[in-house]
């Protein structure tokens, strides 16, 4: 270990928290830094909940979302539509995706996507769940809702794959110009992608 | 708590970090997601580096840095001059002056600067620790480095204060101009500042 630091035991804290995603060692040491400033109950608090967390976490046993019941308030609420499956990479869209109140079906969360570059392989995935749940035969559409990145999108071609036996509809989210957007500052990829899949006008509608 | 998340471990744990300073729940839950897709033996070192580093870290009985022997290796270094004392907010600055190559006296290290707005009085800070240094008779020059905040100036008249009785040289570093900087870029007062406490050329040396 380079020490950087007087004190080895600062040096092992930093370097913990540089390990954080989008964390260099600055920001390390100032958290570092503040936690130090902070009683021993307060960093006490702070452990315990990540351990904690870490410890006990529960996965929904339907959707794998992370959840303290064994079925999620999701998939336990008898008003969503379990004949329409999301798939999201993580807890963080299922919540964006809540946020916009305009999906009523349920979710598969994948817990990562596949990136070769990071080691992340399908079997590293809940895709085997989502498999069985599929073999139950209650659902009808599977909406494929990752991230536009490359990872993305080889997951997407992935899971599409996988579906094709299943004889779901499967579908994906709209990509395009950002609502308010001005198209002159749109990417290519992004205009070109709005065009060809245009859809009727609403406005009569809105 | 106003739960956000399907899970209270989770929202605990977010919570947690979003305490750290400069972070919010979005980068929180970032980290959160990140420990969770980690093992076991990741977070427990995790855990262990925060607490072992409070429970167990220890101040150099001289200057108050952060050190893991009584005598930091500032303090501990023969070459150091003990005469002048550079005064510094925390361990930040300690590093960012020693990586100048610039200083060859010794440090004090205050804990915080004084802050009205965060309850941060002198009473807790190193100052009284200051002063017993300075009954030692051997400090003939103190030098203020601090923020160029208003607490950083709020704490420096603090300190000229009471540090008057003992007549030793207080100095503070200069202020002015970034080397490289565009002077239309600057702001008044530094600028005001850097042609008030202007210096004697030196070209012919450099």
């Amino acid at each position: 270990m380079n020490q950087e630091y007087p004190s080895i035991l600062l040096e092992r804290a930093v370097s913990e928290f540089a390990k954080l995603p989008g964390v260099g060692r600055k920001t390390a040491l100032r958290f570092v830094l503040h936690l130090l400033r902070q009683d021993d109950r307060y960093v006490q608090q702070f452990t315990q909940a990540v351990s904690k967390l870490k410890e006990e976490v529960r996965y929904c046993c339907n959707c794998h979302n992370i959840s303290d019941t064994e079925l999620c308030p999701i998939c336990a609420d008898p008003r969503r539509d379990r004949s329409t499956v999301c798939v999201v990479e993580n807890i963080r869209d299922v919540m964006a995706i809540e946020a916009t109140q305009q999906y009523r079906g349920v979710y598969h969360v994948l817990g990562g996507i596949i990136s070769p570059m990071d080691g992340i392989g399908p079997s590293d995935l809940t895709i085997s769940l989502l498999d069985e749940r599929l073999q139950q035969g209650d659902i009808k559409e599977v909406v494929l809702a990752l991230n536009g990145s490359m990872e993305g999108d080889m997951t997407c071609h992935y899971l599409y794959r996988k579906l094709l036996p299943h004889k779901v509809l499967v579908s994906e989210i709209a990509r395009g110009i950002s609502v308010g957007d001005e198209l002159q500052y749109a990417d290519e990829v992004t205009l070109g992608r709005s065009i060809i899949h245009r859809v009727p006008f609403e406005g009569a509608n809105n």
